[in-house]
């Protein structure tokens, strides 16, 4: 590793992994570290937590803003384990010079996503640095609550034939902020940011739900990489089963991003057993956020570790962990 | 108010409450609210959170650095309130270039004061900024635990005739920044950072503790401000009784500071029924951050909602609350 923290490391990527790693060995005794790496850790019986840094640039965006991404990021963390997410605390750090109604809107935002999840804010705190030490606001959001899931959920329960489910078309966050950020067309596209606790609640009644994971940082390419590594098992996309939205595919194109590894905020990986793929298929397709939610693959025995996507031309090629950074301060 | 954010905003006093209240108010239904304004927030039985930001600079300073004071001040909220602190999350942002050895220091000394509580890390989050976003790192710290008080404390249990007791000599933190800022010389002297549960938790079975809290931005005077105008009662202290390290004094004497407003970090109000002074005192001093323990003054019918101090030369003068900075970014 270098001497110097590198951009790179804030992506999600392999590089992220390593930096945490060497951050957590640090503390004695970290609960994060039992099975594996998943997005929240429960404290004591059913009760979870969970926190998230936001940096995102620039702050309002098509489809949301950093208050709203803060409410729905953390909060997502708890949703796709199955956690209803009931409190949370709110961190500002805050530049000086910074436009009183413009931190007022975020805000607002935060405070209206709480409301969609019937969250409460729990505590809150305010710091304001010297203009030129922060750009702008940083976020934090910590979140906690109670597990509704009948069944514990996680990557150690996947199995050889589980299917793998997208709940809508991802990547589409990661390329408005791209395209923000270039100065390109978005096309009338809007960042996919929304809290997925009232989409995935009803999947939990569902015997067969094995694992969920939301595609921020990294993308679904890193997700799908994620659940191979820890479950030691292969992951098999179809290319031609993962709808992108055109735009999100031209601003790719433009760029030269794979869109696997473009972030999503709104957009869960779920695994269940083959059996209840009609099941869960329909229960996200009653609401607005799964109206696009499709069928991209199945767990495997073989290939364990890996992730292939079969392409269009019926070909196969492996997905890898990417390694650096695609997009800096996409949350 | 002014169109834009003020760095006095963040000092502690009267215009971060402002703030801070122009935040809450657009969250429904906020339990932090209920009650006044203490530091942590009951959110299920006994169980109690809260959250704080650290900007300090600079990040290294004789007596802590960012990462044990990050430990140290959000744990101290909990402390306070009679809540052992038992889990805790940490939000890092960390701009590029950072050089490594020095994240891992700030990480190993949080880790230190985990240890020396107990207490569990939770959950951890990483953001990295570009060059120039943000100053060198901030720190975000999350703590949870349950209240081990028989009884709850609070400002609704100030009492006329209460004892008001000062567990170490106050403004050590604020004066080693300010010396540090300035390029003083602080004469040998340090911060009080530290964790203060071990050292409140033999007050608990106080039958006649009422109410705690650590003097962290706004300092003593800003703690004495809120209770007296939450309590509706006067607070009197004495400045022969208020002991000031000397290098306290010198450096607040050549920077026009006064230093019932610096910030201390391992520093607690302790407020209790006038016959267990003597006891409190005891405990106190039993453990080596309470050597220094004091009684300091008393809760008073007249002058509701103002805090008075007795002069050395017999006068009388108000404390009022600060309203804007006088130090920034001490925490």
């Amino acid at each position: 590793m270098s001497e110097l923290i590198s951009l790179g490391e804030g992506s999600g990527g392999r590089l992220t992994a390593d930096l945490v790693a060497s951050v957590i060995k640090n503390f004695a005794a970290c609960d994060g570290q039992k099975g594996g790496c998943e997005d929240c850790t429960f404290i004591e019986g059913n009760l979870a937590v969970t926190t998230d840094g936001f940096t995102v640039s620039p702050r309002f965006f098509p489809g949301g803003d950093m208050g709203h991404l803060a409410v729905c990021g953390a909060t997502n963390d708890l949703a796709v384990r199955g956690v209803r997410p009931q409190w949370l605390t709110l961190g500002m750090i805050i530049e000086e010079g910074l436009p009183r109604a413009e931190l007022l809107r975020l805000v607002r935002s935060a405070a209206r996503q709480c409301e969609v999840l019937g969250a409460t804010l729990a505590a809150g705190d305010t710091k304001v640095v010297p203009h030129g030490a922060c750009e702008g606001a940083f976020f934090n959001v910590t979140a906690l609550g109670h597990a509704v899931t009948p069944r514990p959920l996680g990557m150690n329960r996947l199995r050889p034939g589980d299917a793998l489910i997208l709940s809508t078309t991802p990547g589409r966050h990661g390329a408005v902020i791209a395209a923000l950020r270039y100065g390109l067309d978005r096309g009338g596209l809007e960042s996919d940011c929304a809290a997925l606790w009232p989409l995935l609640e009803p999947l939990l009644s569902l015997e067969g739900l094995r694992c969920m994971r939301d595609c921020t940082r990294g993308g679904l390419g890193t997700v799908l990489c994620e659940w191979a590594e820890a479950a030691g098992l292969g992951m098999e996309i179809e290319e031609e089963r993962l709808a992108f939205h055109p735009s999100v595919a031209a601003i790719c194109d433009i760029l030269g991003f794979d869109p696997l590894y473009l972030a999503s905020e709104g957009c869960a990986l779920i695994a269940c057993a083959p059996a209840e793929t009609g099941n869960a298929l329909a229960r996200l397709r009653r609401h607005p956020l799964g109206r696009d939610a499709a069928l991209i693959g199945t767990v495997t025995a073989e290939h364990a570790g890996l992730v292939g996507m079969k392409t269009r031309l019926g070909g196969s090629r492996i997905v890898d962990m990417p390694v650096g950074e695609i997009l800096p301060r996409i949350c």
